[in-house]
């Protein structure tokens, strides 16, 4: 089976700069920004609503892919682990997985909180919350 | 920004052969399979213990691409939604989550339960939950 190429559906608009400046994650972030979604792909928004939790995936572009051991973030007291014990933004896939809360949507752009991602960020999927 | 092309990093062995049998999601679902990871990733797993929930990631291999609008669960009485409103396996990039509890680890298998997946579909990214 050939591996599959993504498709990037739109990119995050933040303050977020570096990998320095992001939250640890999404549960302790109170960062706000904008999900652009090109507008081959807005339709596919109809139905989300302000005030909605959304499961957002983004492709971490500037992440390493050839890496499977990592000190979580970077405390090496801790010893090594495996990527996929972890929410390292490295690993084979750079998939990062953030529940965002929608604040407002204007056509094809999303305002958002809970941002733990770097400004530029192509987005690749988004999907309704199951409650846990 | 070119597109990039996805790693398969396993693949899932199961029961469910079709989309009729799975479970709605992983939520309401016991199903048992096997997560085997290609042994070029197995170092990745290290960290991973029988008992943690890991969020798993899917590659629907089957699922079409190019529609943004369904009827979730082909019910439609509900109406169209657009895809990114929804879970359905349909989206540009058809990628599916689902939250599993690890039963048991073997080298490079991991029995696991809560599967909504079919049989035969590629692993693209497993990551430790983050508690909700």
């Amino acid at each position: 089976m050939e591996e599959p190429r993504l498709h990037f559906i739109g990119v995050l608009h933040c303050d977020i700069s570096g990998r320095q400046d992001a939250p640890r994650n999404y549960t302790v972030s109170d960062r706000v920004g904008i999900l652009e979604i090109y507008p081959q792909y807005r339709e596919g928004l109809d139905g989300i609503v302000p005030g909605q939790t959304i499961v957002v995936l983004f492709w971490l572009h500037k992440s390493a892919r050839d890496i499977l051991k990592v000190y979580p973030r970077g405390d090496r007291s801790r010893g090594l682990h495996g990527v996929f014990s972890t929410r390292s933004p490295i690993r084979p896939n750079p998939i990062a997985l953030s529940e965002l809360n929608v604040l407002a949507i204007d056509g094809n752009r999303l305002e958002v909180s809970g941002l733990d991602i770097i400004d530029g960020t192509p987005i690749i999927d988004i999907k309704k919350k199951i409650d846990c």
